[in-house]
Parts: structure tokens; sequence; C-alpha cells
């Protein structure tokens, strides 16, 4: 490119585009599209300010990895091999490219996995896939293996993907700019000086590790304060029940009075390549905007409560509590609801984030520490801090249901799941 | 309420509510459609970080407004209507409710006018309207009059719209910390220290005139630097004319492949309320979205350079050029382009943002400085730097065309074009 | 006071004064001198930012009490003593008050404690003691009592000294402020939120535990970065070597080119509250100054390695190895070095700083939260982050010794020594 | 350097160390003593936070010039004299290293001039100076030759002193900084992506004007908040009044209880280098500390004064009000005091700053823009914001008096001088 190109980052001011496949990457409609698909699904629901897109988290991961890649060129690093410079680039910014529309639920309630479509993007007959053919005819094979984490070469897999990579790096500060919490805000400079190519793996210097114990208790508070809030997952679990109740209506041969074809074809499971880039947010919120005109009063009652944020309540529930299931059903029966589809027990680590656990099977690649006579060792022999936030299984057992619902009860009913749902007189 | 609630905000670190009401008209469905339609229109294609939405924007002002209200009560100031602080809250709150999806195009393209929709959802039958007449019957009536500055108290109309009222500071602060430029981050609480209620206006101490000067600055600066980009104005021109096109169809009886009542009553300026409150930035996306399907080729086109951010290019142009636009025009008759929908001279002015211009035809109440003696001054009078901007017209005409357009041309008419462009060879 | 004051503080933007006393104290030249001391003694030395002075810490530490006072009484707490207000602020503002330069080393030589002085000027004939007597007799006392943690209400002792006070509350923010690290920026405005009184204690409601690990995994951080880190040791070790060198000479009958009379007060244990109203680091270092002219090497040496930052070197040292201890101190003979000014062995617990151990000796309150049933429990019974941070010992030995002495000596000394230093060849 | 260095700084995270050169300057002794010397003199007495020091801004000048020049290199400009790096970062770092302690008082008041202390340092017998010859030995002159702005490089002396060098980036942004306002913090990111070396001359791209705007403006509201604060002045006025009577006493044969030589000298007009390397803000401050002690009661009360911080009030001054001067003189006598040392009329130009003014006898370079057709044109002829700013003489002039003279008068002169000084009743 004869001139570099930036554009400006609330996080990190300025990203700056020196390639040109980079820059018609960055053009092609496959990566536009991700401006119409939220970073955190359901989260601006919790915290308004989380509307930011994952093309602005793409760009924040390249960016990232740029400038990894720039201070291990600049240090001259032996270990680091030069010629894979371009292809972790664009691996790292398309590595998200197969996210759909809030991810969460449309993955639980149809079974899609985003890398796999990332893949086929990359792969198939896209834009992408011919500004990738025009670096090698197997170029688009090699940045799919390293999206899928197949590639051969560990050090260029574990820049987009392994325990502090650029992904995560990037979100965890984006998340918090944000939302405006400022738990997720560690010194990504200081991360930047302290790791290093070594025999195939990113190590960390040793005198680095309070630097990664502040990322990884960063990335602990995040996880607690933001990805796992319980009205997040409300909101995602009404999203989950929207499509659950759809796909009934259709195998019930329900005529919906609004539907297009991508939605149509992601019920029938038989989602193309085209079909799916066509899947956005702005059409899986228009689609519940015009269900509430539809027939079934249950999809119009869980659209309506999505769009206007009446989502469910949860009170935190103890594993086995058979009585209250039990009570909770029947008080939806007495008020005529079904509990498919108004209550929900959930707990946060079904969810795809993650704390650090390097001793469980966690596919992402542990974090090293490198001392200055180079020996490797995991973390969590060294830092007792990481061994104790490893070892935390916090999450609690959520029940979800309608506010209301506790408000049409008799007294006794009502104060027997009162006491159930542990509230308080 | 019995314990204040808070909202987590970027900008202002946490939002305050203290009053039912208040928290009430936050959870009506048509607030809550706020989410769905971005503060700053089409500058995310510009900012890509400039994805937040008029509902943080609401609850900014809201937030402003209770800071300045709340200094006014700790101080006892004798010229504060101490009664009228619900009513500021709400219409601080509710000012933007009539805000439709990319409101400037929208707005030029069908002539409708967000201020009147506002104050139609506030007196209408509506969740807000509903709440609002809980505290008396004529409360809505007094909220819509702040809202549309006839109602009498001049000192309530000026806290929400005025030179320095509280819509401008928050969105000077909150469109700079989403766009990430750091132009509009003048030092809001020097300026909330500064202001005070005097015989029915809000003052400025004259102490505080640089901390104005500062403000006016960042105005200033954020209107060039942002909202007057004109590659923002280029996405805004690319919808205007999609909106055209469409209208244009329908009048030449086109059908549709795809059509959504609230879109069609808009093209036919027969909106109800009903319809309005339907009509966000996800349903016009998804327009877009599936317009790409027609059979129109100029309104598939539009489409798609909107979707895949392949916008109009631009050039400056000399006011009054007829050569100019006679060139582009045989320009694009030779490669089949109609100009209504290829071709817009644009100035920024005819935007509805504006400088600080106190002479001139502006509906918003000037600043007035306040000295020790009680005199009453307006800042152009003693601020230079201040009279420097006002007197600011560097807005310059813009030609915008598709750049593809210069590619397909003969020599001659290329060279000849380019130069009347001022490009350089 | 007529009108509220304002200080403008980098850290909390502005500082709030409300009360003519506490303006008054501020004025004092007692708390003037406060401008004198540096907050971080010898960091500014390995971190350049670090050059802010006690005086505004005090201040900080007064208006984080203001705030959490402002926040009791907005929310009128029953379980909070109203009348206690002007006495925590008081106390606030002036529990640093006795400090002198270089606290650490100075208070080690010389056997002083910096919490006996700043009672001693509360008490003393002081413009201190006689504002604070305007408002009774025995306000002094008081203010007093609370600093000496001797007051009965434990509530108004824990809000200035505690796990979790105002003091904390401050330096954290404040020293990552200026030293430019971001380990110490919690979220104050949260931990405000849920603090409140509680039958007498400063407890924290459980739903607020994140937040308080969260400012606890900051103050882990800071101590490890900040305020153990080995080059500001190494400065304060120096510092008290020159000391003890001086009191030697003194002791010898040495005569000084260069004497103040506070110094010499100071060395022969018989300083009065003048001379320590004298004592600031002006004069400390302008004492070094002129004693690099003095007739003693050892003095003159130390002295210009503490200007002109040529700090002892420091190695980890395993603790018991006698024999690297008997090398050292032969290369130093051999060097013509005086072991007893030119080595030290080093423990950072034998600082007076504090990572949070409920279970031991610590004679600092611990944190409580307040679950929705209305019982306490101490956090490390809930959190098992701060158990693990609680359990850290994670200090290493470090022996200090200047650099050059190495390279003076022969090569199987230098050798020998150069390995049981745990250098690498 | 085997591997390079960093200073973590607040204002620009880290500051980078890639030449032994730089990193032997900095530990010099001379640099060292940059450490006691504030960088704002007596402003830490209105904005607490201003303590930092003139090291900490050599190290910030250093850096932006690094990062300037590496910006240069990245983009292989032509116009770069590649050969000039080292010169031109040892000068940035060096060309404060003859400030000496408060020096707008001290300078005024011997009349000294920093800028040849720093030539003198640099070529005189100093650790500095070996440091330079071992480059080569003409390097000393040549770094002297761009401090003092006689060398032949024009490109080379603006990177360090025109109207947008690295010494004003650096202090803008690092004095908000730290005295918590605002103002400073243009996007020096911006900046430094449109400057590049044309012709011999740093200019910028004319698209990147808003950005000098912004600068600018950051300018002028910093000298009028912070940098002529009134308070500051009074301060700096108070400490000239010192010196002026110690030289007097010195000249009427007084024998100081506490003088020390380099103070002595300076006094004499004999200052040695040596002398000058041992004047630092310690020595003045413990100067003030023992004086208090002396017999002479102006002396003492001036010292006291300073070191209490109980400075002169000030009241805005029409120029030529004479009646005004006879008054407050005559009440001077009335109460025992000499106007001499208790009264000054003052104007901010006086200072050594200066805003924006290319028309004006300013050394400085101007601002230069280039366009794309290669023309330069001075900014303020194309932007009316800069042309604005440089016409303002805003500065008035203010009489400075102890408070309570006003107190102790009888009342006929009393109302007269409160009338003649604007004060209301």
């Amino acid at each position: 490119m004869k001139e570099e190109k930036v554009f400006k980052d609330p996080v990190h001011k300025y990203i700056y585009v020196q390639d040109a496949t980079i820059w018609d990457l960055i053009n092609t409609r496959e990566f536009q599209r991700l401006r119409r698909i939220r970073q955190l699904g359901t989260s601006y629901l919790t915290f308004h300010g989380a509307e930011h897109s994952r093309f602005s988290h793409s760009l924040g991961v390249y960016e990232v990895t740029r400038k990894i890649i720039s201070q291990f060129e600049r240090n001259h690093y032996e270990d680091w091999p030069k010629e894979e410079r371009l292809l972790c680039l664009c691996a790292a910014l398309l590595h998200d490219l197969g996210h759909g529309p809030f991810s969460h639920s449309i993955e639980k309630a149809f079974g899609t996995r985003h890398e796999d479509w990332s893949c086929r993007i990359v792969l198939g007959d896209t834009e992408v896939n011919k500004v990738l053919s025009r670096i090698s005819p197997d170029f688009p094979k090699k940045v799919a293996g390293v999206i899928c984490k197949s590639y051969s070469e560990e050090i260029v897999v574990s820049l987009v993907s392994s325990q502090l990579d650029a992904d995560r790096m990037d979100y965890l500060l984006r998340d918090a700019y944000f939302t405006g919490v400022n738990y997720g805000t560690f010194d990504l400079e200081r991360i930047l000086r302290v790791i290093r190519p070594y025999k195939g793996h990113i190590v960390v210097k040793d005198s680095g590790m309070h630097a990664v114990e502040d990322y990884l208790m960063s990335r602990y508070q995040m996880y607690w304060q933001v990805y796992f809030h319980p009205v997040t997952r409300s909101a995602e679990i009404l999203l989950h029940k929207i499509f659950q109740r759809a796909k009934h209506l259709y195998e019930d041969n329900y005529t919906f009075g609004f539907m297009v074809e991508p939605i149509l074809h992601l019920i029938q499971n038989r989602l193309s390549l085209e079909d799916y880039l066509l899947l956005d947010e702005s059409v899986m919120q228009t689609m519940l905007t015009f269900w509430i005109m539809e027939q079934d009063p249950v999809l119009v009652d869980l659209c309506k409560r999505f769009l206007d944020r009446r989502l469910f309540k949860y009170s935190t529930f103890e594993e086995g509590n058979k009585r209250l299931i039990q009570r909770m059903e029947q008080a939806m029966q007495e008020n005529g609801l079904d509990p498919s589809y108004y209550m929900e027990i959930d707990f946060p680590s079904d969810l795809s984030y993650d704390v650090y656990r390097p001793g469980e099977s966690d596919e992402k690649l542990p974090i090293l520490l490198l001392d200055h006579k180079d020996n490797l060792t995991e973390i969590t022999h060294k830092s007792e801090i990481v061994r104790s936030i490893s070892g935390i299984h916090m999450g609690k057992h959520h029940i979800y249901y309608p506010e209301e619902l506790l408000e049409g009860l008799n007294t006794t009913t009502y104060l027997d799941l009162w006491t159930l749902l542990g509230k308080q007189e």
C-alpha cells in the first residue's frame, strides 16, 4: 500500500492498516456484515453502552496481533517465523467472521457453530475468499486452518486462540470500555512487552507474572460482572424460547403472518451460505417486531417481552430443589402458562466463556512462564492468585420466570413459592 | 422510590434514578424503542465505535439535568423554581422520544419532524402518556410544551434546549467517547459549577467564561470532525436516494417483493402513531437487506452499496461550477446512470446541527454571562474566541458520485472531469 | 461557610470544602508543611511521576470521607451517628499530619513514629490545635483519639483506619495515577455505593463482594508492583545508611562542616515539636547536598549515591545462605568497604505496608459482608480470591550491594560471588 | 544497547530508551539534578497536583521527539535528514538542563538565563559533556547549538523549539495531567500523523489543520487557566521580593544567621558552574525555612508567608490608576510596611510564556500548512480560530498586596481603597 491507512478506534486510539490484503478484506461484504451483529449479544439490555459490533472487535483483534508481531520483529526474535505475518493478521481479522446474530441463543436453539461458518465463508464462493486467493491458491485454507486450530504451527494458532491471545486482549478492553465497567482494564502495553516467541510457543518472561495475574483477574471479574450477568442470561433465555416456539409452530404447520427465507431455512435446518450472510441482528429484531402481530399468544407475548425489555426475573436455585420446580410449574398451570416457555433453570458454565482452568479439558493453550534459565512453567505452579482463580466454580444455579406470575397467585401458593425462592417477607 | 437505582454508564459512570416516574418512563415500550435507533445515524460507517443508541443519550441528558438541578438545590438558589424539578427531568428524558431511524435522511425524504413525533407520543395513547398522567392530567401537556419550547417558564425550557443545555452537554461527551475522538471532552463538572438560575434564565458566572469557551470549541471541533464528516454525509445521501427511489417506484406502481406496512405507510405519507413506533433501524436495515433481491436495478444497487459500505466518493465543489455538473451528468449518461440517484451536491449547513451563532435566526437561547455587579452580557461581547467561532462559515460544497464512474470513461472525458474535480495528475 | 470552595484535584476532579473549620485547618502552617513531604518517599527514584506530596493525599482522604458521609446522610441510614461528621472529616484530613521526611528510613534509623507526631501536633501549641479548639475544648483530644484509634466509636475510627478506609481508597488511586501504573484503579464509586453503617461497623452489602475483591486485588498489585519495589527499597536503605553513618560520626565526635539544628537534635534524639515542624524533605535533601563536601569518605560516597541515583543493586537471597554473606563481606573488605554501610539483607514484610490478612495480629478492622438476612461474615469466608491473597507471603529476601564491587574483584572471587548471587554466566 | 529499556510514565505510558548514549545521559548527575526542580515552579501552590519535576518533562520531550522521528523513518520521508536522529534526541532530552529553582523569580531577580546555563553544562567539565564527547569531539557543541537555536539545520532546531515542538507537546499534556485540568489534552497521535519534514521545515498536511487548531486552543486555555494564574504569580512575586530583600541586606552588610555558598554567590552575582549545579529547589526552600529565624523582620515575614502559603491578594488594576497606587502606598506607610516589598503591579505578558502570535517578534518558527499542491501557507491565513487566538491580548494588570493591610486601616482610608480596588460593599 502506498500509504498506511487508519481507523479511529476508542480502545486502541488508531488501528493501522499497512497491507492491501487487509484493507480489501475489511471492504468485503462478508466483513462489513459484522457491523450488524453486536459483540455482546443481549448484554446491551443490562449495560446500555454495550452496543458495539463484532466489526469493531475484529479490527481490534487485528490491531493487537499487528502490535505483537511488530514488537517481535523490532526485537529480531529468532523463534518468530516472519513468513507467517500476513497469515496471522488475516486469521486475526477474520476469526469471528462466522458469528451470527445473538450467537448464544441461536446456536443453542439450532445447533449451529460460528467457527464452522467462519471457515465456510473463508473457503466458500465469497469476496473474502477471492481476496485471500490472490495471495496463493491455498491461502484461504491456511487461514481457515488457523481459525479452526488445525494449522500446523502452534505459534500462529496461539496468537489468535490461546489463554493469552489477541482475541481476549481486545475483547476484555473493548467490552470494559463500552459497558463502562472498569474491571477489564489491564495493562496491554505491559503484556506486549513481556511476551515473546520461544520454541514454537508464545511465552511470558517470568518477571511479567504480575502483569498476567492482573490480566487474568480482569478476565475473572469481567466474566462474573458482565458476561455471566443473570439479566443478560435472562434475555438470552427469552430469545431461545422464542425460537423454540417458532420451530414448534412451524412443525405444527402454523402459517406465519411474517416470515423471511433465511429464518425459515434456519428453522428447517437447511441454511445455505447465502442465507447465513443475510442473517443479521436487524433481521432477527425485525422478525420479533412483526411477530407481535401473529396469532399465537405465546409467541406474541415472548416477542413483546424481548422488545419492551420485560425480561424474566431470576432467583438463586439450590440444585435438586424439586419442590420449587413442582410449585413453580403448578403456579404456571394455574395462570395458564406453559413452563417449557416460561421457566428455565440455568447454570452459567453452560455458557461458552470460561475462566482460566489449565487442568481441565480446555482446548486453549495454557500460559507458560519463561525464567532466566530458559525453563518453562505453567503459570498456576508459580502464582497462588491464578491457582485460586482457576479453582473457582462460583456460578450459581438460577431459576428464571415471569415476575407477574407471583402476583396472580392465591395467598397460600404465593407465600409458599415466595419462601422457596428465598425471598424475605 | 424505596431506594435509588442506578445504570452503569460509560460517560457519567452511573446514572441515578430517584423517582418512580422516571423509572417507569424508562420501562415503557416507547422509551425502550430508542435502543433500536442509533444516536449518530450513519456515523458508524465513518467511526466504527459510534454504534450507541438514542436510549443511552436520553439517559445521559436526564442525568446531566439531574446533576444541574441537584446543584441548584444544594446551593439554595432563590431563582430556581423547585416545583419544576420533575417536569425538567421528564422532559430531559423524553426530548428525543420521537426520533426515527436515520432521522437526517428520512426527515429530508419524507418531511417528518422528530419534535412533532415526540409530542405525539407524549400526548397520544401510549405507555409514556399513562405514566405521565399519573402525576396530573395536564402533566403530559406540560412535558410536550417543554419539548416543543412553548412552555411558559424559559428557565425550564433552557435546561433542555438552549445553547448550553443538558442535551448538548451529554451528546458532545458521549459522541466523543464512542467515536474515540477527544475533541468533545470539555470539563462538565466545571460547567456545572459556574451556571446558575437568575431571573428566569440559566446564566454563567463570568469567571467561568473560559470553561464555556472550551465547551464551545469542543462543539465546533465535533461538528467539523464528526457531525459534518463527508463520509457520514455520503451514507446519508445514499439512504435518501434509496427512499427517493422507493417512493418513485411506488408511485410508478412497481410491486415490491418485500414490503412491510410501516414503510409502505411512510412512502404513502400516512404513518399512524403505531406505525411510527414500529419503525426502527432494524426494520430499515432489513428492508435494504431484502430489497437487494428486487427487480429494479437502481434500487438494488443503491441498497447493496449501503449494506456493503461502497459509498459515493466526494470532491470539493466550487459553487456555480456548472461545467463540472454538465460533465458529470454527461459522464453518468455515458455509463447509463441516472444523475438524480447517483449525484448530489451538498452543503453542510443544510444539516440540522449548528455552531454557536447568537446573531442569526437561531431559536436556541443564547449564553449569558453574569458579572459580580449582576450585569448580564451575551458571551460574544466578552469572548473573542466565541466571536471568531460564531462568525465561521467554513463548510464547503461537496459533490458526491460513484468512484467507478471515472474509471469507465474514455480518456478525454476522464481527464477533463479529473481536472474539474481538482484532482492531481 | 458562605459558599463551598474547591480544589482542583487530578484524582477526584474536585475536592469540596464546605466547613470553615476544614478550610482553616488546610491553611495552618502545620498542614501546609505536608506540601514539602512526598507521599511515596523514595519511590520517585523508581517511578519518576511519583512526586506527589502528602498534602494532596491528605486532601484526598478528606474528600473520600466527605463522599462516604454524604452518601450515608443522603440515604438516611439510622446507624450513622450524624453528630460525628466534623470529627470524621477533621481526623481524615489530619491523620498524616505527623509524617516526617522519608518516613520509612528515618523512623527505622531513629525510632520515631509518625502517628505519635500527628497526635503531638494536634494536641500541642500549634495553629491546628487552635482551629480545633474553637469547636470545643476537648475536640483536639477527640481528633487525636480517632487518629490513634483509641476513640470509643469504632465506626468513626474505621472510616479513617480499617481494611477498607478512606486513607487506602485515596492512596491506591492517587499512587496509581502519579506513578502511571494502572493497577490501583478500582471502582471507587461502586465501593461507595455498597458500604453502609451497621451496628457500629462500616459493612459491605454482600452483592458488592466483587467490588471489594477488585479493590483488594488492586491493593495486592500495588504492593508488589509499587510499594515493595526493590529499587525503592534500595534508595530507602541508602538513606538509612546515611543517617546511621551520621549518627556514628556524631557519637565519634566528628565535627560536621554543615549541620542544622533539627537534624542535630534528631541525631541526639531530642527533637522538639518545633524542630520536627522544620524537618521536611527539602531540609533532608539539602543536608545530603552539602554533606558531599564533608571529610568522611563513607558519608560523602553515600550522599553522592543518593543524589545522583547510583543506588545499590540487589539479588534474590536464599534465607540462611551464610556462604554468600561471608563472601560478600570478604569481597567488601578486599575493596576497603565497610559491610555495615554497603550491604543489607532485606525482607519486604519489614515494611509498614500490609496486604489483607484478617487472621494475623492486624490492628486494622476486617471487612464484613452483610447479607440480606442481616448476617455479618468476614470476607475471607466467602471469597476464594481474598482467601488466596490473604495467604500469600511471596516476598523474597534481597541482598543489596554496590554494583562496582563485583567489577573490582579477582576472577576466582568474582566467579564464586557471581554464582552465589544466582547470575548467569 | 542490547535491549531497549523503559520508564513508566503517566503521560506517554512508557518512555523507550534505545540508545546507550541516551541511557548514560539520563544517569549523569546533572540530569538527575532535574528531579529536584519542579516543572511549574510555584504552580503547586495553586494546583496541588503540579509537583512534577523537570526530570519527567525532559524524558517526555525526548519521547515525543523519538516518536516523531520514528514516524518519519517508518514513512521513509526523503526530506528527513536521518543522520541527525541522535542529535535531535540528545538536544530534546537536554534542552531544559540549565533550569534552576523557581526560574521565573530567580531569573528576574538576578538576571540569569536558563538557556545559557544549559549550554554551559553541555560544554563544561561535566558528566553530560563526557557522554556526548564519546560520539565525537564536536558533538557537545552541536547539541548546544540546537538548544540555543544556532544550529544550521532548521529542521533539527524546529523539532525541539518551534510553535509546534516536542517541548510544548509534552508540557501541555503533562501539565494538564498533573494539575488535573483537562484543557491541555489535545490529540498527540493525530498531530504526529499530520506533520512531516518538507524542504528543511517541519510542516503540517492541511487536512490536519483542525488538529493544530485544537492543539493551539489547548495552549491558549492552559496559559490563561494555569500558567498565568494570578495565585501562581503571587507566589512568584513573593519569592522575587525575598531575594530582592536578601540582596539588599547583603549589600547593607547584614550578617545572615544561615547562608550557604551557592546562594551567597548568586547574590554576589559570581555563580560558578559547580555552584549552579548545587542550586536546586530543596536548597532554596531550606534557605527560606531557616531565614525565618533571621533578625530582619521583612525577610522573616516574607519567608513565612511563602512557606505557610499566606500569599498576597490581588485585584484588577486599571492601567494608569495613580490614585490607587498612592492610596495603597499611603496605607502601607500607615501600617509600617515598605511598598517596595509589599506591593507589585504585574502584567502577565511579562512572563516567559506566549500564545501563538506569528506576526510578532517571536523567535519561534511559525506553523506552516502544506496543501496537496505542495504550497506552504502560514496557518493564520487559513484558520479563523488561530487568527482570533493570535490577536488576543486579554491579560489584565493586577495589583498584589497583603490582605491584612486593609483590615488594619481606619474606616475612611479603608472604604476609599476598597472602592478603588473595585470591591463591592
